[in-house]
């Protein structure tokens, strides 16, 4: 599944005529970049980007395109949460029309999961789809969120419930990028890669309990785990692309997470996706355990190793008031993953042993948060 | 393809695991109506519709559906083509979600192809997909916008730009609906059937020519007529669901269709589709016999055909002005069906000979609009 040239990693995502490659490795944006797209054969591409990354790399990809004789049109968003929003969805779609970008040619995301979940999302409705490229630029991003094909925006009724399943026609995650990433950015995206040891790699998990430092310090460990994390990934979008099964999986943790990124009100300030997931996580463990269904040291394990990495654990470790226990339970039937009045959530028997439980009770999870809820 | 059950006929889209029925015949809202939806076993509908429609019928299918203990949620818009905006999705698919149906419930158009184009796309996008109805009441809904999957809005830059590929789960062409429909807009969605027998079938061609007082008149030529149409469209949608190829042949009369709509500012007062259509498919012909790939008494035949059902043939039946020949160029240039600076147009060799031609330059174009503008 993951393959190595030179210094670059590459993770093939197996999805018949709609296949991907996931480039890994660093400077990816000078050296690989450009020839890559070349590959692609487009003669324009609209990149959008966020006022974070634009500074720091929109010029060395704009470069790199140009150099292969691809016109390049650029589009600078707002960073964080809310702007997975219908108004700049309305104004990116927009600018790639006015662009005039075709179905052959490229739409790229330069970005973290914001720019990529926002920019997927026009390049899957901008003439009912364009060509679309993934250069993720967080750890999540590159982990997560450019793998896979959801792309989306947020309603008022939760996050991600607006939006389409969009496959890229390349991802090229170049691992140099992390090193401008805050600390705080890069825990939440290593939220993520734990996630995928919890779900069915336990072995994973153990190595990860072994390197994060090294993790952590870039190098050969972040490239592996970054490779581990899209092959694991790739091989679950892989059997179910478009989540009628095994890939609601990955959402381990963020039934959760999403109501927590809801109850404080999208605001980055006091929660990231990624350390909503990190609760999430710990929370789904815990209740697993509340369920009887799997042992409390698990959570407490993994909660130890989310707490080293720097990530928060419980609802107490989030700043400021959150809304009553019922409310959070309300965000959470608004979730999507609901099937006929009973929850769905993923459960778990234990590290590496997470499974889909479509049965849970709303009396149950709201007795937990109750139980849960600092105040 | 069409079968014959009782006095309606279904006509089977056959797309894999998203193959669904078409259902046509006097009635159907009253009697198949609820009985065929509670079939697809769905717990709540959304309705969307519009201000001509929703006062003749909603009622009818509320009451039917309610009948058959499925919760209904339903909504009005303004009619016509400028409701196919932005603003609008956004506030069907918030609608939709403050309904909170879910991935197993479903959303209803009940109107004409302005109604299913924007709910279908809304119910594409809302959880990344729901169960969608079409429930067509225009002559042009019933023949063809509601068969094929292909919804979306219009933008700034041109007609239907914006978009997605979801098929309905069911289709009700309920022929009775027809009956209020005033005689302009029966005759434009009469364009849609002339225009299947042009693609490729010229049998049918020449029934209408026969049959077209029938058709108008009511009854089982009528019925015959749709289902017809239905069943050369999905054969058409089942050959190439997604318009890699084939399928663009049903664009036949509409880049030059398209492009008066957005001359006379989509104003219905002016143009509305399917005459867009109408003048459209004779200026195919006229431009093919220019370029000498077919005779000009068949632009002839299909002119006086046209005339006859009430239809609009030349740029000069529009009212008001018209936008110079090179602004509509630029307006074909900014249809869809665009590669690499040539234009794509659906030429034809004589009725129902028509073909992909993807090498149209340009400057014939504006010479022929030229030599066709009125003024
Ligand atoms: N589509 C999916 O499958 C999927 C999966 C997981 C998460 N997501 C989505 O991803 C989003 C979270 O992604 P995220 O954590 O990347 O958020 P983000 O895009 O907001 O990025 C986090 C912050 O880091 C900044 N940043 C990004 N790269 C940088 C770099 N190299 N140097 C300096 N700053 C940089 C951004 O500007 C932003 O301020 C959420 O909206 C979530 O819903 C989607
Ligand atoms: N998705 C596709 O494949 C496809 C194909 C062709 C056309 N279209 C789209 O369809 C639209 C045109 O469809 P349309 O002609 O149905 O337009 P429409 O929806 O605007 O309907 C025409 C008018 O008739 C009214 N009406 C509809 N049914 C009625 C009834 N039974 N009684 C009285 N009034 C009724 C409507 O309120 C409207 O005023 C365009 O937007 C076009 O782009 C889409
Ligand atoms: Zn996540
Ligand atoms: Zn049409």
């Amino acid at each position: 599944m993951t393959e190595s040239v030179s210094d670059k990693r590459i993770v093939r995502v197996d999805l018949a005529d709609r296949s991907y490659d996931i480039l890994i490795g660093p400077d990816l944006l000078t050296s690989a970049g450009g020839e890559t797209l070349a590959r692609l054969d487009c003669r324009k591409v609209a990149i959008i980007s966020d006022v974070n990354v634009a500074p720091l790399y929109l010029d060395t990809l704009v470069e790199s395109l140009q150099t292969d004789g691809i016109e390049t049109f650029a589009m600078t968003l707002a960073a964080g949460e809310k702007t997975k929003s219908f108004d700049n969805l309305t104004a990116v779609v927009d600018f790639i029309l006015e662009a005039r970008i075709e179905r052959s040619d490229a739409v790229i995301a330069l970005g973290g999961g914001v720019i990529g979940d926002l920019t997927g999302f026009a390049a899957a409705i901008a003439r009912r789809g364009v060509r679309f490229i993934q250069v993720p630029t967080s750890l999540l991003a590159q982990v997560d969120s450019s793998v896979g094909g959801k792309t989306g925006i947020n309603s008022r009724h939760g996050k991600n419930l607006i939006g389409a399943f969009h496959q890229p026609d390349l991802v090229l995650a170049d691992t140099t990028t992390l090193n401008t990433l805050s600390p705080r950015e890069f825990a939440a995206g290593y939220a993520e890669v734990v996630k995928y040891g919890l779900i069915d790699q336990p072995d994973f998990f153990h190595w990860l309990e072994k390197h994060r430092e090294a993790v952590f310090a870039g190098g050969d460990a972040r490239i592996e785990a970054i490779a581990q994390s899209c092959a694991a990934k790739a091989a679950v979008v892989a059997a179910d692309e478009r989540e009628n099964g095994r890939r609601a999986l990955l959402n381990l943790g963020h039934t959760f997470g999403h109501a927590l990124e809801k109850a404080t009100g999208y605001d980055s300030a006091r929660l990231v996706h990624g350390e909503g997931v990190a609760i999430g996580m710990v929370l789904a463990h815990e209740f697993s355990a509340r369920m009887n269904l799997a042992s409390p040291d698990d959570a407490k394990r993994i909660a130890s190793h989310l707490k080293e990495a720097g990530l928060p654990t419980s609802l107490g470790d989030i700043d400021g008031d959150l809304p009553p226990p019922d409310i959070m339970l309300d965000a959470i039937g608004q979730d999507k993953k609901v099937k006929g009045g009973k929850l769905t959530f993923i459960l778990t028997r234990g590290i590496g042993e997470a499974f889909i439980a479509d049965d849970v009770p709303p009396s149950e999870v709201l007795a937990f948060l109750t139980e849960k809820h600092p105040q």
